[in-house]
């Protein structure tokens, strides 16, 4: 019997006291990554000179839960536990029988989930003596998340952001300056990798890495810090899960689908990960859908293949679907969504047939966005809005069905900062580019030599 | 005996469901409104043109409480009840023994307070057959919330937007376009004001004021809607108050201080009247204290006289503390503090020495959200930010005379659409303005001729 309310708020109390980690639940242990000099499994020394040893431990965990440290949730009380909404006045706007339900994350300081894995990845940081850390930003959120973070553990905080984001962000800049981070713009003049690329003055998110990681690896009481992909990142995010679950019993229900966007996989790792235990346990029949662009259609596109995490080959391999590391997206106007790659937990769910995939194009994507803004008030980000637009179709097909499908979605950040697409889809100027399926030929024949994988 | 929470949430069954009316309350009953032209007591027909019967009820009552109604309620739930934090961070940053506690209107979809009266004023229109509201807006803040609460209530909605806001702040313009807004840059060529304004292309509140009434009174379908100053206005914002007075009662506190910012009062009544109904029932012993910018500093250096509201003496006269009229107020930051009077209610307040005022320069504004960012994460708008400055001079007083005092302040929006101006602190451009006594003395000299008030 569903609730009659349409919020769901937990007390501070109820804000989850583990991460959960999928991989033990997993069909099959993940391949590991491997060297990208030697081709063998990577060890923790590996990642030392860029990680804590806390923060590497997490990454290759096998326990299924993993306690947060206290000083965690202190900083996790500033927003969390996060609301969870009805989308009552969606539901009547779509005029479908399907109940709609969102996790909300855009109520962090920073706007989104990504401080979820920012404050356990700052606190381990400083709990090991680092003074300093670096990483790279494109749109800007994951930059805002850390130099938030940061700001909480009194660490300075690097962040060389995209040259073309950084001049038309401005206001993403100041954010982070705001909480007291130091912004370049990249390429700069402060790294090797900065000076080499200095033609290329618009910038990319690969040459952004190779300076963060270059200062990292420089200077001992310095780090880097990355905002998806990694499976401790998943892990952290998994706090929007646990607390969905909990707040859709307050609501009386249980989802039959589970949506979100994906660009690293983080956001959807999140929210999804503590029910795909569940169906993996035989407690839920829920299904599982993630949304891309159709610019940068990893999931539904890709191939699934080892392949190196950054745009210049210096990462290890990872396990996952793949459109070829050196494959550069276009400037889609969701820029947490460019990422040639996802994360191997999240791929190696959808390879084994658990979770599905489905890519949009920009303008039916804003057309989503504009729909949920001006039915349920919040402005979403363009990265979420590829979930909403998913909702909608799911919510249409119950429609045109008479079913009372439950639809759970992540709301993962708003658009406060991105409304100048916003601007460019109402006056009709947003492009729908295409993905170019040359491109990504000529893109997979420089995949990487490795294992095959199953 | 303070609880170990940091955050304290309301179920959606606790948003109040009346809104309280300080007349009642008052020491001394306000004096009325007087006719622009007449100078007598203005009565509700000579309202009608502009307001429905309903609001304009709700104008004059003298009902200690007055009825939500059902579809404001549900409009509500979509970002009521707002949190209550402890700011903890705040407390340790600044070493005092106070305890500090904030109500955070940011949550809502525009982001700050104003859809607290957007949402009702859209309501009682759309129920008296109006199709369209106009309204002018400055900073931004009043038009998105009432392009917001027209979305939600099927009506048409056009906004003045002050001209060089228009410039300066086009994402403003862009999320008022996302809720369906029509958005005119004022002085416009729409209007005969506007027309007869159009060498001043910067344009200005006054001139806005003037194209938003002219549409609405030269057209039966069309209202105007004002986002302050008024007595319905104010009582609709007492939601804020209300809440935040439960949920001090679950910090097992009692405030010493209340503390809001000021521009038209709207914000610090909402907050505040409910408390001062508890102080003036004898039953709290509450200080109050309004922040304003030293720029424009109504309370602490205004006549109390009466005063048209508009720049261009059309409206009624209305009993206030006010800087002239026609002063024009530098161009601050913090946009929503830019008026020259205030609500009659809270100048009442003031006069009757309930209520103390104090005025804060820009730079030391900033400086306050600043340290308040780095340390509580969230980005204030350079309004709150006024009032930020007050509690950490208070709570540095406690601090120096070791008292256990317990401060509540209003934060009612975020900063996001405010960046720039936290760019300039930070670059060390931003300006302070100084008021200047010899162009309030020729403002003052300009006051209509009016009875004298008590």
């Amino acid at each position: 019997m569903p609730s009659d309310e349409t919020k769901f708020l937990l007390r501070e109390n109820q804000i989850p006291t583990a991460w959960f980690n999928v991989v033990p639940s997993m069909p099959a242990p993940p391949s590991p990554p491997l060297h990208p000099g030697t081709r063998q499994p990577i060890g923790p020394d590996d990642l030392a000179p860029l990680f804590p040893m806390a923060l590497i431990a997490q990454e290759v965990t096998t326990d299924e839960w993993v306690d947060i440290p206290g000083p965690v949730l202190d900083a996790y009380r500033l927003y969390r536990p996060t609301p969870l909404y009805r989308a009552r006045r969606l539901e009547r706007h779509l005029g479908t029988p399907a109940r709609i339900y969102y996790k909300y994350e855009g109520v962090s300081p920073a706007g989104s989930h990504k401080p979820n894995t920012a404050v356990p990845q700052a606190y381990e940081n400083a709990r090991a003596g680092v003074k300093r850390l670096t990483t790279e930003t494109g749109a800007g959120q994951w930059g805002s998340a850390l130099a938030l973070a940061c700001s909480l553990f009194d660490l300075d905080c690097v962040v060389y952001m995209v040259g073309a984001s950084y001049d038309q962000k401005p206001y993403r800049r100041s954010m982070m300056e705001t909480w007291g981070a130091t912004v370049h713009r990249s390429p700069s003049d402060t790294t090797e990798a900065g000076r080499t690329h200095v033609e290329h003055q618009s910038g990319s998110l690969g040459i952004a890495i190779s300076e963060a990681v270059e200062v990292a690896a420089g200077d001992s009481e310095t780090n880097y810090a990355l905002g998806s992909v990694l499976n401790h990142v998943c892990m952290h995010q998994t706090v929007i899960g646990q607390e969905a679950m909990r707040q859709m019993e307050m609501a009386g229900e249980e989802p039959d689908i589970v949506i979100g966007c994906v660009g690293g996989g983080s956001n959807f790792a999140g929210l999804s990960f503590p029910f795909v235990r569940r169906r993996l346990r035989g407690e839920s029949e829920a299904r599982f859908l993630a949304a891309e662009p159709a610019a940068c259609p990893t999931l539904t596109r890709g191939v699934y293949r080892y392949d190196f995490g950054d745009t210049s080959g210096t990462t290890p391999l990872l396990p996952m679907y793949t459109l070829g590391h050196d494959f550069v997206p276009p400037p889609v106007h969701a820029g947490g969504l460019r990422y040639h790659g996802d994360s191997p937990l999240l791929c190696g769910l959808v390879r084994a047939g658990l979770i599905d995939a489905v890519a949009y194009r920009q303008n039916e994507t804003f057309e989503a966005a504009v729909r949920f803004a001006r039915t349920e008030g919040i402005l979403p980000a363009p990265e979420p809005a590829h979930a909403i637009r998913a909702v909608i179709a799911e919510a249409e097909s119950a429609r045109e069905s008479g079913e009372e499908r439950v639809i759970l979605f992540g709301l993962c950040g708003h658009g406060h900062f991105d409304m100048s697409a916003y601007d460019a889809y109402l006056s009709g100027t947003l492009e729908d580019i295409e993905f170019s399926e040359a491109e990504m030929e000529a893109a997979l024949e420089r995949l990487p030599e490795a294992p095959a994988l199953a």
